[in-house]
């Protein structure tokens, strides 16, 4: 087809396509018309409002809305997906139920009278668990960013500074350094302003929000995260930022302190990266998601750390979630995941813990999954940083 | 009922309450489970995982999953939504249809085998529409703070600056005053980290978003806004930032320039605020949304700016929208629009025009409706201003 629209170079977009198409088999669909705009971003390495329908079999066809004016890179125009017309009537669609709302998802199956519509979301969330290579460099290119940030971190401190102006500083050269700012989440159980931070006591503050940690925020409407705490000696500072300075994202956390903390945090936060390490080796294709939950728990345990392994007064299913567009794809790292890990697949893995009085220790680092355990995108130094 | 989970006044909680019920009547519904965020926020002052049943005749019931703990405040802890019991088993329940994905929606509705279920979307939307004087004092404060860094922004400015290099200084000055950052919108159209700031002809760059203006962004995963480009001479500066200081947004934009633009940008933005200000005089409890949209196109008109108006390459379908929770509020100031004004009514104008070789130029102001008029809540100087 003629068709400049996919800016992916074309082998790239052919392999994410084929991706999918096998993930679909399952469904039975002739095909699945693709409507978010992660999905929309997988599969052409850009954004607009539209459609994409995508056969098990011959090219995909596109449907935008907007922006206006984009027929001639190949799109069908349209102002409504009632315009949608697929060629051959297929007999079972696909459509991403699980992120439509009902409202359009129904909209959209009445378009297509002649077809059982079924789910393709889970299909598609499959398909992106395994990245392939040009996603890998993508990840890879956040992470030396994302890595140069934290790096500097330990210099945006001064005596007396809150929680929420170290934020802001590490939000500033966060942009400058590229990142996007815009922190994609899938499902509707979390909402993030750019970075986790928190200092002390406030760590141990139950949210709302399926991340692993939690913190007060500074108001009402976005309780996680910072609180406006002032930054004690003695006290923790666990820096959980958004790495997307691509259209991939890296997750990464480190440890901060104005001066070394308690004995019993220093030994937690070793353990942490003492579990992450037994992760890099254990972890290869084939090895089941909840062994790796199990074995972060149990080091936990062996370390008399389990009460405060994943919170303390709330605690955290799940030790590590696959990052990609996304910051929470598959496969998740929690006791009861059916998922075995395949090569390909991009992890961050954050078993940290809550130790009263001092705040949040451990890391968090994402890696991508090779035949020979897991290699590390985000290599800032892991032990506890003080600041400078 | 012994209720210490709605933090919001108990006189602002009945209010709200009785204004979804008295939209409700139109559904038949006999109450109405509230699952998303912004709804429970509206309702509680807070954000919880869970739901909340508000029935027609009797209290809220409060079920909640995350944080944990929440029972001794009033709440029925719950792991999954199997779990909610709603008493006397009613008849026909409104969902959140527009908003809850097809997949939760039928999960939800099985619960509840016994009732009929309906939309209860467009009520709360309808509720939430009209402002109550509480949410009207905290949407005031967000326009207070935005106004103090608007003032500020000239002195951000230096030559040979980037449009993303203004807009990081702006989003660190907005924080460091309050601002919130997150950027709640309602529906699938929308994504923009925390401000739009169009310089020269990025302005005409056509997005896939449903923003007024649009831009190229600077990565291809999030195409709107800064791009980049170095301000210069004779081009503008748009800047339309995230204005929620509380859990209640103002929505304001103003143009900058390093040096005056030509008379024709400049007769564009005195045409904004002409639009503006007619709008101040005419807009009633009663005045149709379209007729404020017909007004401001024919002003453009008259100016002979039409071509211009609401965009060059692409324009956008309406001139302005509510705000408050979130960006995208009704009523949408819109052609085809059957809304009537009512007292209470917070709408965003942003009548604004991209001028070929210059940029963007106008002005966008947050109102309240009030019986003499509309009441401005974003009182920063409206005349493009000179950057220091």
């Amino acid at each position: 087809m003629n068709n400049t629209l996919v800016i992916l170079p074309p082998a790239e977009h052919a392999l994410r396509a084929e991706k999918i198409r096998r993930q679909l088999t399952a469904t039975g669909a002739d095909g699945v018309l693709i409507h978010t705009y992660v999905n929309i971003y997988y599969l052409t390495g850009r954004i607009f409002t539209g459609y994409i329908y995508l056969p098990v079999q011959g090219d995909a066809l596109y449907f935008v809305k907007r922006p206006v004016g984009m027929s001639h890179e190949g799109a069908v125009e349209i102002r409504k997906p009632e315009q949608i017309e697929l060629p051959g009537q297929p007999h079972k669609i696909a459509l991403e139920l699980d992120n439509l709302s009902y409202t359009a998802a129904n909209r959209l199956s009445a378009v297509f009278p002649y077809a059982e519509i079924t789910n393709g979301s889970g299909a598609i969330a499959m398909a992106r668990a395994v990245k392939t290579p040009y996603e890998i460099e993508q990840i890879k290119a956040s992470g030396i960013k994302q890595e140069r940030v934290y790096r500097k971190i330990p210099k945006l401190y001064h005596d007396g500074m809150t929680d929420i102006e170290l934020q802001i500083e590490i939000e500033r050269l966060s942009r400058l350094e590229g990142c996007l700012g815009l922190f994609r989440t899938n499902g509707d159980t979390m909402e993030l302003f750019m970075a986790n931070v928190l200092a002390g006591e406030n760590a141990d503050s139950p949210t709302p929000y399926d991340f692993a940690m939690g913190g007060r925020g500074i108001d009402a409407s976005i309780p996680v995260g910072a609180d406006g705490t002032v930054i004690r000696p003695g006290e923790s500072v666990m820096v959980d930022a958004n790495g997307n300075y691509t259209g991939y994202m890296t997750d990464m956390t480190r440890t901060f302190a104005a001066e070394p903390l308690s004995d019993q945090a220093m030994r937690a936060h070793r353990c942490s990266i003492e579990i992450c390490h037994r992760a890099e080796a254990m972890a290869k294709p084939g090895t089941e998601a909840s062994a790796i939950f199990h074995m972060a728990e149990e080091t936990a345990r062996e370390a008399d750390l389990h009460n405060y392994f994943m919170g303390h007064r709330q605690k955290a299913g799940f030790v590590g979630h696959g990052v990609g567009i996304e910051i929470n794809e598959l496969p998740v790292i929690a006791p009861r995941s059916t998922y075995r890990l395949e090569k390909g697949n991009v992890i961050a893995l954050e078993p940290k813990f809550v130790i009263p009085q001092v705040g949040a220790v451990g890391i968090e680092n994402t890696y991508v999954v090779t035949d020979n355990g897991l290699q590390c995108l985000t290599n800032a130094p892991e032990q506890i940083v003080i600041f400078e």
